[in-house]
């Protein structure tokens, strides 16, 4: 045969965003790598600029980038990343959102909105994205707005586990801010043991939709240690509200636990005064010092992003992470 | 200038598959048009032939199907349709699905799994539709996986005005016979007034998806005439435990009212031997004579996609049809 | 430089949907190993649900699938399957088809109808496909309508071999059962040293195209032993009719051999009660035992799918298997 | 509303490439239009340079070209032509094809060959063209390699009415030459009143496709006049060939039939000496006055296309055209 | 025929982000009509949030946003509203950029870097952008990056005429500030009827690729008023750098134009301070009170669009609005 | 887990068209290799075939072609060519354009004209190109017309080097022919040590863009050697009349470079006769013994693209073959 062979090699790359370096450091860190040296600024206008410093031609490139405020800024350097990624001729391009922006706004709620969060699917497959990796999607749903391989990364292992470590000696129960996320504090039940579940009802005005209008308690949550579980907070008005709600209901105390800590303001202010105990979230999003206070538990998100990168470079099994659990 | 100049019409034509042809029947006649003749028949190997008697050329198509029962047929003939009128220089293809097969297949609920839901939405693109109109959609995410206009047509308000002339005098509750679906409940809930909302907490087999394990209410029903509120009715099992455990849990009644009925074997049954003393339905999908019971209402769904259709045709707002409800 | 190097490797996995597991157990074997572990079943409506019990990440897939009755079943599966791979990260997915439903449906034969045969090709596009192998497509135009690579392989060397063997010391026709295949009749003609051709020219009704209205021979039959030859028999009619056509006019002998036994009802009365003496053809399509007689002869196809395979697999050449030959 | 509203038009322009201006401008005359003025040139290079002199903003633009030699010039002038017209807002883009260029490269008939007829239909989409246009395709399967509406026109009738009033009084018989393309031979038949059907059993060498190797006539066709029918007459080899065979096995005469006029060298010297009395071609082809010889006689395909382009503009129908015949 | 036949309309609609709506209102006050109204809000962390308040169905949308500090909130908003543009039935969605983001980023300066002109091209045609119309772009060979029809605006009229009616009488020289820029230049010479040309020769650090090493002067300026003309001032620092030289070479004295004002902190104070006597800008991007200075002239651009807007809705000629000049 | 595990390997494979097999001969041996054997020619009607003599399957291909003249024959060639390996299962395509057609076409110089370099660009993806590779586009935007990643080589360091070794030692200027083009002059000018620029400002009429009226120098050139440099030499006019006005404005000598050495007639004569001494080109498009003058030196290409394709195929770096210089 004419031609000339070679084995073929393969070789795993991390990128990183100016979103959250840390987490991104960490990930490469335990898969025993650096991240690839690379220049990136903005232009006196706002322009993002970015280089690579070194070959990326052919390789397994995993773009990390946390959609954290300025969020737009965030967003708009990982599709540049990933332009010039698919331009410098990598092999594969795996997009890493440890926090998926506009995730929330997934479906027209009313009439003549946009869906937001299918946009940003199609601009990264646009971009040049092969594959997605997320964790803890708003709604699972988010998978199918994505025309590939996208890998759900759940936190809820790492979440669980501690509060069962902390609070597995409690009378314990498990409750949903929020008619339409009781799926998920369902899995929490089940991977607490089956506990039982209760949920806040409120009423949101459709035109601003974070902000509540009543709630009350659905369950029975007397005496009981409540973990009030969502998958992010934002300006935290709901769930702090349900929190003085559930102590309001007889509640023997409340434990906060969510994956993805937008903290936006006046969120520190609403967890520090509300009657919740521990606030326990991960560093999907990055936390500043000034933002940190003695309630908060933060955990770190990046050993399950870095086992799940190697199973995807090596062809293993996502989904075996989470085997035995959920 | 050079050239022939005209004004330009535009023709609305309706379109029906073999699935449930007195529903679109029923939409054409509405309009005040007929369906478009169309010859359909399944070769010996079953494949489906279809040919339109008229010219469809520029043409406004609305192609209604019902995904009922053998589902794969009358997916495919749809697609079949969809792929004739593009050849046949339709101007714009709305494939309307009253009820949108595989929709409950919306995600990966474990790995290696497909996502149906959205597989088909791309399967009809790719035939060539424009535009999709659906009624009461499994999830609204699903809107998200067209690329493309989708009208999402609500039955709420003819099921929940049935409901409110019917029992508007008695103490009633909503209920969610599945923690998924307590945003649905939460609307009946703000339409029927603010009335009380409960759900059923169950644990499903992930192996076997629908079949329950255990049922507990959440939430108060004692004394109360409940309406039990889901999507769809398929083998009934769910909905019907759960209309007894109400009724266990001292509820005054339950009604049961759900838009799609699939009413696959032995929902009927289990039916007419639940608690329940009402079940109402929507004809998105065709029930023969054979399958209706005393206790079955139908409404019909036909004057909703008419108008929807009319409005789709003369730029109006779809929206505005739900407007002062949801 | 910056990362992680590895040796690549590859994997060759082959998958079966539900509608010819024989054939594919039987190619797997071949092939020395075993079919992907698969849960596949069907929901209360008819919904068709696919699961792979290992990981396929990263794996070369060859998805096997007979279009054969009911046969919009047998295509959703497979739509499904690729689309669970797609989403499960396999790296390339090649669909095999040893029969290509819809294929007779290959342009429009009257205005305002579908091209069905293209419309698989894009569905299985869209689904994730990135190859296609079929055996004796209806006609070869068929590989330009899938955009990638198609290996069209031939069951005439294993059906005409056959055919050498047990008849080759006869005087042997080869006829076409109708003007439109003739060109497939001169291939076997080659292939049995140049033997002599006919063809039965008949009037179809163009409304329904499998129903013939008059045969008469074109070519000299009489004392010769006739191979008369077609990709498929559906209901047998054309073919049976062909047959009693060529003793009419003198024939010693007819055999028939076809790849694609499909054997609608009533093929099987047909051919077992028409002048032929045997009918050769192979398990491209399931055939179940009920529907075996004495005169039919099946050959597998299965060594040549798996010998293809192989070459796909390793890139070697296809081609070549057939060199030397057609 | 918000907005300015006005009622659409809609207008029709022709325009042509340099490849056949006479049969454009007897198009747009028999449409009561011109062609719309146009620069184009070749710069010294070779690379084609064109232009429209009027606005072309949204027009339903007809854009015609022959494919003759040069053809790969042509080819790429209508290609550079509907980008013009994308770029220049045209709202719908037909690209009409008297003769579609390599058409007979419509599938692989050996390994590791083109499939130039789909690369073809895939060159025009991805250029800017939303339909096709084309007289008499090689196999009628072509109709599928372009995603979209393609109308397919049919000379038959032109070429078939004239034998019959020339020829209708003598026994007649029709005769493909070549096993491949019987199918056309029998709509022939049809249309001539049933006449018998014959066929040229040939071997070619499959390296080189255009040299006929032997020749036998299948069929009777002693003392009738043959009508020698084909899609195209390229270098006359096998045709002619076909005529003399026809004569030798007793034919009272000859005529030969066929749309497309390709006449590479040396087809008008065969057939000037081949035993054929007369040669019915069309003018989808340019045929310069240098080529024209006395037995050949020319039928304009204007009047067809032009009365299928008022079809296509006016939302009429183009399948209409041909009721009653084929 | 069946069906219901109707005449067809269209409606020209104009939408405003939120980074220039002076600008888009001049544009809908001249054409006659009001901006659409719109929600339009960021959420806590930053994600924008945009909804119609009318009816947008069917409408010929036109969505002006100026890519102005901060340009990626700018950018992703004009995304959005094309995405619920698209998703709301809008026929025709034309992106209006007066001044185009990113379109310094127009090819890959070195290795490893985007092309991300490119890629907003794309993310706009993925977001749904059927057309697009820009004003001056950086290079016009942007016009390509994009699929589909762009409509070019050139503001050189409008700032030429201005200076020939101020500075005609003057012995002018038209001077570029860079030797990539010439060309535009030229077209300035011409217009101003032949004015002789300079260009400023400097090198740029290709690392930080705005800031200037060296100037130069190449070509006669002595005792000329020049013309400095650019297509935007960022910073400043090029062009001010430039008219300083030029001063130095024996300039009489230098006026800027430049369509796009950016004016980047330290431009204002470089501007006021450069041996320039006039500053002559359009409102491409919006100039806040706080950022006028007393050399500066800001000529409205909106005339320009509004009349673009106005042929592109009639079918007009765009390029008919340059005849005569460029 | 399930299935056969082999090591992937990869072969590269160069291919070539016909329009200029002895640099894709030199190309192959500087590889180490030899051009796969491929049948080619032109059927009677000037349609192209192409076949590989060899499996191509899985392999690494390099499809070298010059778009020499006939250029439209040269691209057809190349995309017919791509095509086919598509289609035979190429793993990778990489189309080699030493010559890139119609790159001077790359932006609409005036309304209703194509943007035939994008068309180029589109072409080739839609065959199947995965990569391009070109030497020296006429502007460095053409890469952003490919979606995908594309190799951009320049033949300056060649040329450069030349003109260093054997004019370094005279007092040097370089000068661009073209306002438009003075970028890659300053370019020459970096590389020869910062010697001093000039350029010819000249009117062109839009519509005959290669027809020069006036040349006017700007700049210093007086008793230098001038390097006159552009990236091709078509018809030779505008280069030469440069050369002409230099020496009439004073330069002691006159040395052309251009990389691609189109030479359309009357190149050669107008080189010829032109005041410069030496004209050095690169051998990207054939230059056949006939056109070769004394004056002419050739310098060949063929190490700058196989050291190319060879960090290609390894996965290493193309932009470092250019370090250390621009």
């Amino acid at each position: 045969m004419t031609g000339i062979t070679k084995t073929t090699e393969k070789n795993l790359m991390v990128f990183a965003g100016r979103a959250n370096p840390e987490l991104a450091e960490e990930v490469a860190s335990l898969l025993g790598t650096n991240l690839v040296p690379t220049s990136a600024y903005d232009f006196a206008n706002g322009e993002i600029y970015v280089r690579y410093e070194e070959s990326v031609r052919g390789s397994d490139a995993f773009v990390i980038q946390s959609h954290t405020t300025p969020i737009n800024e965030a967003i708009m350097e990982q599709l540049i990343m990933v332009d010039a990624l698919k331009r410098a001729s990598a092999k594969r391009i795996t997009v890493v959102l440890p926090f998926y922006g506009y995730a929330r706004q997934d479906k027209k709620h009313r009439g003549r909105e946009p869906i937001s969060a299918r946009l940003m699917a199609d601009l990264f497959k646009t971009a040049g994205a092969n594959r997605l990796m997320a964790v803890d999607l708003h709604t699972a749903q988010i998978q199918g707005f994505f025309d590939g391989p996208v890998d759900h990364l759940m936190a809820l292992p790492i979440l669980a586990d501690h509060v069962a470590r902390k609070y597995g000696h409690e009378q314990l129960a498990v409750v949903s801010p929020d008619a339409g996320r009781i799926k998920v504090a369902e899995q929490w039940s089940q991977r607490l043991g089956g506990v039982p579940l209760a949920f806040i009802h409120k009423t949101r005005d459709i035109n601003r939709p974070n902000e509540t209008v009543a709630n009350r308690v659905v369950g029975e949550v007397k005496g009981r240690v409540c973990v009030l579980v969502d998958d992010m907070i934002d300006t935290g008005g709901t769930i702090t509200k349900a929190a003085d709600a559930l102590m309001a209901d007889g509640a023997a105390g409340v434990v906060i636990a969510a994956t993805h800590a937008i903290l936006s303001d006046p969120a520190i202010d609403r967890l520090k005064n509300c009657s919740a105990t521990e606030v326990i979230v991960t560093n999907t999003l990055p936390i500043d010092e000034a933002h940190e206070f003695d309630k908060l538990t933060v955990l770190s998100i990046a050993p399950l992003i870095s086992r799940a990168i190697q199973e995807v470079f090596e062809d293993g099994s996502v989904t075996s992470l989470f085997d035995g659990h959920a």
